[in-house]
Protein backbone atom coordinates (compact mmCIF):
# COMPACT_ATOMS: atom_id res chain seq x y z
CA UNK A 1 0.00 0.00 0.00
CA UNK A 2 0.93 2.98 -0.84
CA UNK A 3 0.07 5.45 2.68
CA UNK A 4 -1.63 4.51 6.10
CA UNK A 5 -3.33 6.50 8.22
CA UNK A 6 -3.49 6.30 11.58
CA UNK A 7 -5.66 7.37 14.61
CA UNK A 8 -5.38 6.69 18.07
CA UNK A 9 -4.12 3.38 18.13
CA UNK A 10 -5.93 2.35 14.76
CA UNK A 11 -4.67 2.36 11.53
CA UNK A 12 -6.29 2.61 8.02
CA UNK A 13 -6.20 3.85 4.30
CA UNK A 14 -5.76 7.53 4.91
CA UNK A 15 -8.65 7.94 2.20
CA UNK A 16 -10.64 5.24 4.83
CA UNK A 17 -9.54 6.77 7.87
CA UNK A 18 -12.45 7.94 10.22
CA UNK A 19 -12.28 10.54 13.39
CA UNK A 20 -15.09 11.72 15.86
CA UNK A 21 -16.77 14.80 14.66
CA UNK A 22 -15.87 16.17 18.13
CA UNK A 23 -12.33 16.11 17.60
CA UNK A 24 -11.31 19.92 18.26
CA UNK A 25 -9.30 20.00 15.04
CA UNK A 26 -12.37 19.80 13.28
CA UNK A 27 -14.56 22.42 14.86
CA UNK A 28 -11.62 24.71 16.16
CA UNK A 29 -8.70 23.48 14.23
CA UNK A 30 -7.48 23.06 17.49
CA UNK A 31 -3.78 21.28 17.56
CA UNK A 32 -0.66 21.84 16.08
CA UNK A 33 1.16 19.33 13.34
CA UNK A 34 4.38 18.31 12.11
CA UNK A 35 5.77 16.71 8.70
CA UNK A 36 9.06 14.78 8.13
CA UNK A 37 11.13 12.79 5.20
CA UNK A 38 11.71 9.03 5.88
CA UNK A 39 14.10 7.97 3.01
CA UNK A 40 14.15 4.39 2.94
CA UNK A 41 12.64 4.27 6.27
CA UNK A 42 14.64 6.20 8.02
CA UNK A 43 13.73 9.60 9.26
CA UNK A 44 15.38 13.18 8.30
CA UNK A 45 16.05 15.61 11.81
CA UNK A 46 13.20 13.92 13.89
CA UNK A 47 14.13 15.21 16.91
CA UNK A 48 14.43 18.89 15.72
CA UNK A 49 10.70 18.42 14.48
CA UNK A 50 9.97 16.48 17.69
CA UNK A 51 11.39 19.76 19.81
CA UNK A 52 9.41 21.95 17.72
CA UNK A 53 5.63 20.10 17.98
CA UNK A 54 6.41 19.89 21.92
CA UNK A 55 7.25 23.45 21.64
CA UNK A 56 4.04 24.14 19.47
CA UNK A 57 1.87 21.95 21.90
CA UNK A 58 3.39 24.04 24.88
CA UNK A 59 2.34 27.46 23.62
CA UNK A 60 -0.85 25.87 22.50
CA UNK A 61 -1.53 24.70 26.04
CA UNK A 62 -2.04 20.79 24.90
CA UNK A 63 -0.83 18.50 27.21
CA UNK A 64 0.27 15.82 25.18
CA UNK A 65 1.93 13.53 27.70
CA UNK A 66 2.90 10.30 25.01
CA UNK A 67 6.87 10.14 25.44
CA UNK A 68 9.21 10.26 22.53
CA UNK A 69 9.80 6.82 22.01
CA UNK A 70 6.51 5.88 22.09
CA UNK A 71 5.19 8.23 19.28
CA UNK A 72 8.76 7.68 17.21
CA UNK A 73 7.83 4.04 17.57
CA UNK A 74 4.27 5.01 16.18
CA UNK A 75 5.46 7.33 13.48
CA UNK A 76 7.65 4.31 12.49
CA UNK A 77 4.99 1.69 12.53
CA UNK A 78 3.35 4.01 10.10
CA UNK A 79 6.24 4.32 7.61
CA UNK A 80 7.33 0.61 7.73
CA UNK A 81 3.27 0.00 6.01
CA UNK A 82 4.27 2.38 3.23
CA UNK A 83 6.04 -0.08 0.11
CA UNK A 84 7.76 2.96 -0.98
CA UNK A 85 11.17 4.65 -0.27
CA UNK A 86 9.93 8.29 -0.55
CA UNK A 87 7.64 9.11 2.20
CA UNK A 88 6.16 12.06 3.53
CA UNK A 89 5.41 11.99 7.28
CA UNK A 90 2.42 13.70 8.42
CA UNK A 91 0.96 14.05 12.00
CA UNK A 92 -0.98 16.41 14.17
CA UNK A 93 -2.13 16.33 17.76
CA UNK A 94 -5.58 18.21 19.25
CA UNK A 95 -6.57 19.25 22.21
CA UNK A 96 -8.75 16.19 22.68
CA UNK A 97 -12.71 14.85 21.67
CA UNK A 98 -15.24 17.16 23.28
CA UNK A 99 -18.67 19.25 22.86
CA UNK A 100 -17.99 22.41 21.06
CA UNK A 101 -16.86 24.58 23.92
CA UNK A 102 -14.31 27.24 23.64
CA UNK A 103 -12.49 27.04 26.41
CA UNK A 104 -10.42 24.30 27.56
CA UNK A 105 -12.39 20.67 27.90
CA UNK A 106 -11.81 19.37 31.15
CA UNK A 107 -10.66 15.85 31.28
CA UNK A 108 -10.22 15.73 26.94
CA UNK A 109 -6.72 13.74 26.19
CA UNK A 110 -4.72 14.65 23.06
CA UNK A 111 -5.65 12.89 19.64
CA UNK A 112 -2.48 11.90 17.63
CA UNK A 113 -3.55 11.39 14.04
CA UNK A 114 -0.87 10.30 11.47
CA UNK A 115 -0.82 10.42 7.59
CA UNK A 116 2.03 8.51 5.75
CA UNK A 117 2.41 8.19 2.36
CA UNK A 118 4.81 7.84 -0.59
CA UNK A 119 5.40 11.14 -1.76
CA UNK A 120 8.90 12.01 -3.75
CA UNK A 121 11.08 14.99 -2.65
CA UNK A 122 10.50 18.25 -5.04
CA UNK A 123 12.53 18.34 -7.64
CA UNK A 124 15.35 20.97 -6.97
CA UNK A 125 16.17 21.83 -10.48
CA UNK A 126 12.65 23.00 -11.32
CA UNK A 127 12.79 26.79 -10.21
CA UNK A 128 9.36 28.46 -9.40
CA UNK A 129 7.71 31.38 -10.48
CA UNK A 130 5.86 33.34 -7.67
CA UNK A 131 3.34 36.07 -6.69
CA UNK A 132 3.39 38.78 -3.95
CA UNK A 133 0.50 38.65 -1.39
CA UNK A 134 0.09 40.67 2.03
CA UNK A 135 0.88 38.20 5.44
CA UNK A 136 -2.99 38.25 7.06
CA UNK A 137 -1.89 35.74 9.53
CA UNK A 138 -2.54 36.17 13.87
CA UNK A 139 0.72 36.94 15.34
CA UNK A 140 1.64 33.91 16.49
CA UNK A 141 3.47 32.24 12.72
CA UNK A 142 5.78 30.13 14.75
CA UNK A 143 3.11 27.59 16.74
CA UNK A 144 2.50 25.39 14.10
CA UNK A 145 -1.66 24.94 14.25
CA UNK A 146 -3.93 23.67 12.68
CA UNK A 147 -5.74 26.93 11.58
CA UNK A 148 -4.08 27.24 8.29
CA UNK A 149 -6.60 29.28 5.81
CA UNK A 150 -4.71 31.73 5.29
CA UNK A 151 -1.64 29.41 3.65
CA UNK A 152 -4.45 27.97 1.88
CA UNK A 153 -6.27 31.16 0.11
CA UNK A 154 -2.20 31.65 -0.63
CA UNK A 155 -1.14 28.53 -2.34
CA UNK A 156 -4.33 29.03 -4.37
CA UNK A 157 -4.45 32.61 -5.02
CA UNK A 158 -0.48 31.31 -6.57
CA UNK A 159 -2.00 28.34 -8.68
CA UNK A 160 -4.80 30.47 -9.99
CA UNK A 161 -1.64 33.21 -11.61
CA UNK A 162 -0.32 30.35 -12.76
CA UNK A 163 2.48 30.18 -9.93
CA UNK A 164 3.48 27.77 -7.93
CA UNK A 165 4.08 29.74 -4.85
CA UNK A 166 3.33 33.15 -2.73
CA UNK A 167 6.04 35.28 -1.20
CA UNK A 168 4.18 36.78 1.97
CA UNK A 169 4.97 40.32 3.31
CA UNK A 170 4.18 42.19 6.18
CA UNK A 171 3.90 46.52 4.74
CA UNK A 172 6.34 44.83 2.25
CA UNK A 173 9.04 43.06 4.74
CA UNK A 174 8.98 39.32 3.76
CA UNK A 175 8.29 37.04 5.98
CA UNK A 176 8.08 33.52 4.21
CA UNK A 177 6.17 31.83 1.32
CA UNK A 178 2.90 29.45 1.93
CA UNK A 179 4.76 26.65 3.61
CA UNK A 180 8.11 27.19 3.31
CA UNK A 181 11.13 29.52 4.51
CA UNK A 182 12.46 31.94 1.91
CA UNK A 183 16.41 32.42 1.54
CA UNK A 184 18.04 35.54 -0.41
CA UNK A 185 21.42 35.32 -2.01
CA UNK A 186 23.10 38.62 -2.58
CA UNK A 187 26.39 39.71 -2.73
CA UNK A 188 27.47 36.38 -1.50
CA UNK A 189 25.64 36.55 1.68
CA UNK A 190 22.48 34.19 3.00
CA UNK A 191 20.03 36.62 4.72
CA UNK A 192 15.97 35.36 5.64
CA UNK A 193 13.82 36.93 8.35
CA UNK A 194 14.71 35.98 11.82
CA UNK A 195 12.88 33.27 13.61
CA UNK A 196 11.08 35.89 15.68
CA UNK A 197 7.59 34.57 16.01
CA UNK A 198 6.37 35.71 12.38
CA UNK A 199 7.67 32.87 10.33
CA UNK A 200 7.75 29.05 11.20
CA UNK A 201 11.38 28.08 12.10
CA UNK A 202 12.19 25.55 9.33
CA UNK A 203 14.08 22.83 10.33
CA UNK A 204 15.47 22.69 6.83
CA UNK A 205 16.19 26.77 7.02
CA UNK A 206 18.22 25.80 9.94
CA UNK A 207 19.77 22.83 8.30
CA UNK A 208 20.78 25.66 5.49
CA UNK A 209 21.77 28.57 7.39
CA UNK A 210 24.06 26.14 9.56
CA UNK A 211 25.81 24.41 6.67
CA UNK A 212 26.11 28.02 5.39
CA UNK A 213 27.88 29.13 8.44
CA UNK A 214 30.06 25.92 8.73
CA UNK A 215 31.36 26.29 5.58
CA UNK A 216 31.93 30.22 5.36
CA UNK A 217 28.93 31.65 3.55
CA UNK A 218 28.18 34.76 6.26
CA UNK A 219 24.65 34.28 7.37
CA UNK A 220 22.39 37.53 8.23
CA UNK A 221 19.05 36.42 9.95
CA UNK A 222 17.38 39.87 9.18
CA UNK A 223 14.50 40.40 7.16
CA UNK A 224 14.79 41.67 3.49
CA UNK A 225 11.92 43.85 1.80
CA UNK A 226 10.07 42.86 -1.58
CA UNK A 227 12.27 45.42 -2.99
CA UNK A 228 15.21 44.04 -1.87
CA UNK A 229 13.83 40.41 -3.37
CA UNK A 230 13.39 41.90 -6.56
CA UNK A 231 16.90 42.65 -7.02
CA UNK A 232 18.65 39.46 -4.66
CA UNK A 233 21.10 37.33 -6.93
CA UNK A 234 18.75 34.16 -5.89
CA UNK A 235 15.81 33.45 -3.71
CA UNK A 236 15.62 29.39 -2.28
CA UNK A 237 12.33 28.45 -0.74
CA UNK A 238 13.37 25.37 1.93
CA UNK A 239 10.55 23.22 3.59
CA UNK A 240 10.57 19.52 4.81
CA UNK A 241 10.51 18.04 1.02
CA UNK A 242 11.76 21.51 -1.07
CA UNK A 243 15.44 21.65 -0.65
CA UNK A 244 16.08 24.88 -1.58
CA UNK A 245 14.13 25.63 -4.76
CA UNK A 246 14.97 28.60 -7.10
CA UNK A 247 12.53 31.60 -7.56
CA UNK A 248 12.87 33.09 -11.26
CA UNK A 249 9.52 35.24 -11.08
CA UNK A 250 8.42 37.22 -9.15
CA UNK A 251 4.41 38.95 -9.89
CA UNK A 252 5.64 38.04 -13.81
CA UNK A 253 8.68 39.91 -13.79
CA UNK A 254 11.81 37.80 -14.23
CA UNK A 255 13.88 37.95 -11.33
CA UNK A 256 17.54 36.24 -9.58
CA UNK A 257 20.07 33.98 -11.79
CA UNK A 258 22.84 36.24 -10.65
CA UNK A 259 25.04 33.58 -8.58
CA UNK A 260 23.65 29.98 -10.00
CA UNK A 261 26.40 28.78 -8.05
CA UNK A 262 25.87 29.80 -4.38
CA UNK A 263 22.32 28.76 -4.89
CA UNK A 264 23.59 25.18 -6.32
CA UNK A 265 26.43 25.54 -3.43
CA UNK A 266 23.56 25.22 -0.90
CA UNK A 267 21.36 23.17 -2.34
CA UNK A 268 24.61 20.07 -2.90
CA UNK A 269 25.64 21.36 1.18
CA UNK A 270 21.98 20.44 2.26
CA UNK A 271 21.01 17.64 0.22
CA UNK A 272 24.72 15.70 0.81
CA UNK A 273 23.67 16.23 4.71
CA UNK A 274 20.43 15.26 4.32
CA UNK A 275 20.77 11.66 2.84
CA UNK A 276 24.24 11.50 4.67
CA UNK A 277 21.81 11.69 7.57
CA UNK A 278 19.17 9.16 6.18
CA UNK A 279 22.47 6.96 5.66
CA UNK A 280 22.47 7.22 2.15
CA UNK B 1 -32.79 12.40 22.81
CA UNK B 2 -30.94 15.68 23.91
CA UNK B 3 -28.46 15.74 21.03
CA UNK B 4 -28.13 15.00 17.15
CA UNK B 5 -25.09 15.13 14.94
CA UNK B 6 -25.43 15.18 10.78
CA UNK B 7 -22.63 15.13 8.63
CA UNK B 8 -23.25 14.43 4.76
CA UNK B 9 -26.85 12.60 5.08
CA UNK B 10 -26.16 11.15 8.35
CA UNK B 11 -27.69 11.43 11.61
CA UNK B 12 -26.03 10.47 14.93
CA UNK B 13 -25.68 11.41 18.04
CA UNK B 14 -23.41 14.40 18.37
CA UNK B 15 -20.56 11.84 20.48
CA UNK B 16 -20.75 8.94 17.97
CA UNK B 17 -20.46 11.38 14.93
CA UNK B 18 -17.69 10.46 12.72
CA UNK B 19 -16.06 12.08 10.14
CA UNK B 20 -13.06 11.18 7.41
CA UNK B 21 -10.07 12.21 8.53
CA UNK B 22 -9.80 14.02 5.22
CA UNK B 23 -12.16 16.60 5.66
CA UNK B 24 -10.03 19.97 5.01
CA UNK B 25 -11.56 20.64 8.63
CA UNK B 26 -9.49 18.11 10.10
CA UNK B 27 -6.51 19.55 9.39
CA UNK B 28 -6.53 22.98 7.90
CA UNK B 29 -9.59 24.54 9.69
CA UNK B 30 -10.77 25.18 6.27
CA UNK B 31 -14.35 26.06 6.60
CA UNK B 32 -16.94 28.30 7.77
CA UNK B 33 -19.88 28.15 10.54
CA UNK B 34 -22.74 29.35 12.47
CA UNK B 35 -24.42 28.95 15.41
CA UNK B 36 -28.20 29.96 15.49
CA UNK B 37 -31.26 29.99 18.35
CA UNK B 38 -34.14 27.51 18.28
CA UNK B 39 -37.26 28.13 20.42
CA UNK B 40 -39.71 25.38 20.28
CA UNK B 41 -38.48 24.58 16.99
CA UNK B 42 -38.65 27.86 15.86
CA UNK B 43 -35.14 29.46 14.24
CA UNK B 44 -34.30 32.74 15.18
CA UNK B 45 -32.94 34.92 12.76
CA UNK B 46 -32.14 32.32 10.54
CA UNK B 47 -31.74 34.20 7.10
CA UNK B 48 -29.64 37.06 8.67
CA UNK B 49 -27.41 33.65 9.92
CA UNK B 50 -27.65 32.31 6.17
CA UNK B 51 -26.47 35.54 4.44
CA UNK B 52 -23.36 35.28 7.20
CA UNK B 53 -22.66 31.90 5.91
CA UNK B 54 -22.77 32.56 2.61
CA UNK B 55 -20.75 35.51 2.82
CA UNK B 56 -17.75 33.95 4.65
CA UNK B 57 -17.98 30.74 1.92
CA UNK B 58 -17.43 33.36 -0.51
CA UNK B 59 -14.77 34.82 0.98
CA UNK B 60 -13.17 31.32 1.57
CA UNK B 61 -13.80 30.77 -2.01
CA UNK B 62 -15.60 27.01 -0.96
CA UNK B 63 -18.51 26.66 -3.99
CA UNK B 64 -21.43 25.77 -1.41
CA UNK B 65 -24.56 25.03 -3.79
CA UNK B 66 -26.68 23.91 -1.33
CA UNK B 67 -29.90 25.91 -1.57
CA UNK B 68 -31.13 27.28 1.23
CA UNK B 69 -34.25 25.95 1.57
CA UNK B 70 -32.31 22.46 1.45
CA UNK B 71 -30.00 23.68 4.53
CA UNK B 72 -32.90 25.28 6.39
CA UNK B 73 -34.58 21.52 6.17
CA UNK B 74 -31.73 19.86 7.08
CA UNK B 75 -31.14 22.36 10.08
CA UNK B 76 -34.96 21.83 10.51
CA UNK B 77 -35.06 17.92 10.87
CA UNK B 78 -32.17 18.25 13.34
CA UNK B 79 -34.22 20.81 15.66
CA UNK B 80 -36.92 18.38 15.41
CA UNK B 81 -34.26 15.24 16.62
CA UNK B 82 -33.70 17.25 19.86
CA UNK B 83 -36.22 16.41 22.78
CA UNK B 84 -35.88 20.23 24.18
CA UNK B 85 -37.41 23.80 23.50
CA UNK B 86 -34.02 25.27 24.14
CA UNK B 87 -31.86 24.46 21.54
CA UNK B 88 -28.45 25.65 20.18
CA UNK B 89 -27.64 24.63 16.18
CA UNK B 90 -24.03 24.68 15.40
CA UNK B 91 -23.39 23.81 11.59
CA UNK B 92 -20.24 23.99 9.57
CA UNK B 93 -18.86 23.74 6.07
CA UNK B 94 -15.47 22.60 5.25
CA UNK B 95 -14.28 22.85 1.39
CA UNK B 96 -13.96 18.98 0.90
CA UNK B 97 -12.81 15.78 1.68
CA UNK B 98 -9.12 15.13 -0.02
CA UNK B 99 -5.76 14.83 0.96
CA UNK B 100 -3.43 17.08 2.36
CA UNK B 101 -2.88 20.06 -0.05
CA UNK B 102 -2.74 23.80 0.98
CA UNK B 103 -4.02 24.77 -2.31
CA UNK B 104 -7.90 24.02 -3.15
CA UNK B 105 -8.48 20.36 -3.89
CA UNK B 106 -9.84 19.94 -7.70
CA UNK B 107 -13.11 18.08 -7.59
CA UNK B 108 -13.92 18.60 -3.90
CA UNK B 109 -17.14 19.22 -3.03
CA UNK B 110 -18.78 20.85 0.56
CA UNK B 111 -19.26 18.78 3.58
CA UNK B 112 -22.09 20.03 5.94
CA UNK B 113 -21.72 19.21 9.47
CA UNK B 114 -24.70 20.19 12.36
CA UNK B 115 -24.28 19.62 16.25
CA UNK B 116 -28.15 20.49 17.44
CA UNK B 117 -28.35 20.05 21.53
CA UNK B 118 -30.51 21.28 24.36
CA UNK B 119 -29.04 24.64 25.52
CA UNK B 120 -30.61 27.18 27.44
CA UNK B 121 -30.22 30.71 26.83
CA UNK B 122 -27.54 32.35 29.22
CA UNK B 123 -29.22 33.62 32.23
CA UNK B 124 -28.88 38.01 31.28
CA UNK B 125 -29.26 38.56 34.75
CA UNK B 126 -25.98 37.00 36.29
CA UNK B 127 -23.13 39.62 35.11
CA UNK B 128 -19.58 38.85 34.17
CA UNK B 129 -15.76 39.51 35.20
CA UNK B 130 -13.35 39.89 32.03
CA UNK B 131 -10.34 40.18 31.55
CA UNK B 132 -8.22 42.44 29.27
CA UNK B 133 -6.47 40.55 25.89
CA UNK B 134 -4.13 41.69 23.03
CA UNK B 135 -6.48 40.94 20.27
CA UNK B 136 -4.58 38.11 18.26
CA UNK B 137 -6.25 36.59 15.21
CA UNK B 138 -5.54 37.16 11.85
CA UNK B 139 -7.18 40.37 9.78
CA UNK B 140 -10.15 38.55 8.27
CA UNK B 141 -12.22 38.30 11.63
CA UNK B 142 -15.87 39.56 9.64
CA UNK B 143 -15.19 35.53 8.18
CA UNK B 144 -16.55 33.14 10.81
CA UNK B 145 -13.98 30.29 9.94
CA UNK B 146 -12.73 27.46 12.04
CA UNK B 147 -9.39 29.05 12.70
CA UNK B 148 -10.40 29.58 16.20
CA UNK B 149 -7.21 28.58 18.46
CA UNK B 150 -7.33 32.22 19.40
CA UNK B 151 -10.59 32.50 20.64
CA UNK B 152 -9.79 28.87 22.57
CA UNK B 153 -6.76 30.48 24.31
CA UNK B 154 -8.42 33.56 24.96
CA UNK B 155 -11.67 31.80 27.17
CA UNK B 156 -9.27 29.50 28.98
CA UNK B 157 -7.40 32.61 29.96
CA UNK B 158 -10.07 34.08 31.30
CA UNK B 159 -11.37 30.75 32.97
CA UNK B 160 -7.92 30.63 34.66
CA UNK B 161 -8.47 34.15 36.00
CA UNK B 162 -11.65 32.69 37.67
CA UNK B 163 -13.77 35.49 34.92
CA UNK B 164 -16.02 34.27 32.21
CA UNK B 165 -14.95 36.21 29.32
CA UNK B 166 -11.97 38.57 27.72
CA UNK B 167 -11.78 41.61 26.01
CA UNK B 168 -9.91 41.61 23.02
CA UNK B 169 -8.17 44.68 22.18
CA UNK B 170 -5.47 46.00 19.28
CA UNK B 171 -3.34 48.59 20.62
CA UNK B 172 -5.69 49.32 23.31
CA UNK B 173 -8.71 49.79 20.85
CA UNK B 174 -11.20 47.23 22.05
CA UNK B 175 -12.79 44.91 19.08
CA UNK B 176 -15.20 42.37 20.41
CA UNK B 177 -14.88 39.69 23.17
CA UNK B 178 -14.00 36.08 22.83
CA UNK B 179 -16.83 34.78 20.59
CA UNK B 180 -19.41 37.93 21.42
CA UNK B 181 -19.66 41.46 20.50
CA UNK B 182 -19.35 43.83 23.32
CA UNK B 183 -21.06 47.19 23.24
CA UNK B 184 -20.32 49.93 25.63
CA UNK B 185 -23.56 52.57 27.31
CA UNK B 186 -22.22 56.26 27.87
CA UNK B 187 -24.38 58.98 28.65
CA UNK B 188 -27.69 57.71 27.05
CA UNK B 189 -25.46 56.49 24.10
CA UNK B 190 -24.88 52.67 22.33
CA UNK B 191 -21.34 52.35 20.95
CA UNK B 192 -19.77 49.57 19.62
CA UNK B 193 -16.59 48.63 17.35
CA UNK B 194 -17.59 49.18 13.53
CA UNK B 195 -18.12 45.93 11.57
CA UNK B 196 -15.11 46.81 9.50
CA UNK B 197 -13.90 43.19 8.74
CA UNK B 198 -12.23 43.17 12.09
CA UNK B 199 -15.00 41.98 14.60
CA UNK B 200 -17.64 39.36 13.36
CA UNK B 201 -20.63 41.10 12.62
CA UNK B 202 -22.80 39.77 15.16
CA UNK B 203 -26.48 38.68 14.31
CA UNK B 204 -27.49 39.96 18.30
CA UNK B 205 -25.59 42.67 17.63
CA UNK B 206 -27.02 43.88 14.72
CA UNK B 207 -30.92 43.46 16.25
CA UNK B 208 -29.51 45.75 19.66
CA UNK B 209 -28.20 48.60 16.99
CA UNK B 210 -31.34 48.43 15.13
CA UNK B 211 -33.85 48.02 17.70
CA UNK B 212 -32.24 50.95 20.01
CA UNK B 213 -32.32 53.32 17.29
CA UNK B 214 -35.76 52.37 16.37
CA UNK B 215 -36.65 53.04 19.76
CA UNK B 216 -34.63 56.98 19.59
CA UNK B 217 -31.61 55.53 21.71
CA UNK B 218 -28.38 57.07 19.88
CA UNK B 219 -25.96 54.73 18.62
CA UNK B 220 -22.48 55.03 17.15
CA UNK B 221 -20.22 52.50 15.31
CA UNK B 222 -17.12 53.72 16.74
CA UNK B 223 -14.20 51.89 18.93
CA UNK B 224 -13.83 52.90 22.24
CA UNK B 225 -10.86 51.78 23.64
CA UNK B 226 -9.52 50.03 27.17
CA UNK B 227 -9.61 53.21 28.82
CA UNK B 228 -13.52 54.46 28.10
CA UNK B 229 -14.46 50.89 28.53
CA UNK B 230 -13.04 51.36 32.48
CA UNK B 231 -15.45 54.46 33.24
CA UNK B 232 -18.35 53.36 30.97
CA UNK B 233 -21.81 53.55 32.64
CA UNK B 234 -22.55 49.90 31.26
CA UNK B 235 -20.86 47.41 28.85
CA UNK B 236 -22.89 44.70 27.09
CA UNK B 237 -21.81 41.50 25.81
CA UNK B 238 -24.43 40.12 22.64
CA UNK B 239 -24.15 36.93 21.38
CA UNK B 240 -26.30 34.33 19.73
CA UNK B 241 -26.86 32.42 22.96
CA UNK B 242 -25.34 35.75 25.34
CA UNK B 243 -28.85 38.50 24.85
CA UNK B 244 -26.94 41.51 26.65
CA UNK B 245 -25.38 40.40 29.32
CA UNK B 246 -23.44 43.25 31.71
CA UNK B 247 -19.96 43.14 32.43
CA UNK B 248 -19.09 44.36 36.15
CA UNK B 249 -15.36 43.89 36.43
CA UNK B 250 -12.33 44.30 34.18
CA UNK B 251 -9.06 42.94 35.34
CA UNK B 252 -10.35 42.49 38.58
CA UNK B 253 -11.63 46.22 39.07
CA UNK B 254 -15.30 47.43 39.29
CA UNK B 255 -16.68 48.62 36.60
CA UNK B 256 -20.24 50.17 35.17
CA UNK B 257 -23.44 50.01 36.85
CA UNK B 258 -24.59 53.11 36.30
CA UNK B 259 -27.43 52.69 34.06
CA UNK B 260 -28.46 49.69 34.96
CA UNK B 261 -32.11 51.13 33.24
CA UNK B 262 -30.56 51.88 30.17
CA UNK B 263 -28.92 48.51 30.10
CA UNK B 264 -31.95 46.65 31.53
CA UNK B 265 -34.22 48.77 28.37
CA UNK B 266 -31.84 47.36 25.99
CA UNK B 267 -32.20 43.73 27.14
CA UNK B 268 -35.69 43.78 27.05
CA UNK B 269 -35.98 45.58 23.35
CA UNK B 270 -33.84 42.48 22.63
CA UNK B 271 -35.82 39.69 24.44
CA UNK B 272 -39.08 41.20 23.49
CA UNK B 273 -38.38 41.07 19.93
CA UNK B 274 -36.43 37.67 19.83
CA UNK B 275 -39.35 36.17 21.52
CA UNK B 276 -42.12 37.44 19.57
CA UNK B 277 -39.65 36.44 16.44
CA UNK B 278 -39.64 32.28 17.51
CA UNK B 279 -43.60 32.99 18.17
CA UNK B 280 -43.96 33.19 21.65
Amino acid sequence: MDNIGYYNGVFAPIDELMVPACDRGMYFGDGAYEAIRVEKHVPFAIDEHFDRLYDSLRALRIPFTMPRQELYDILMECARRVDADAIQLYFQVTRGTARRVHAFAPGATPNLMVFAYHYELVDIDVPRKVITLPDQRWDNCWIKSLNLIPGVLASQAALDAGCQDAILHRNGVVTECTAANLLMLKDGVVRTAPADGKIIPGVTRNHFLKLARENGIPVVEEAFTLDEAMEADELLITSTSVHGVRVVEIDGKPVCGRDLALAKRLQTLFRSYFWKSVGQ
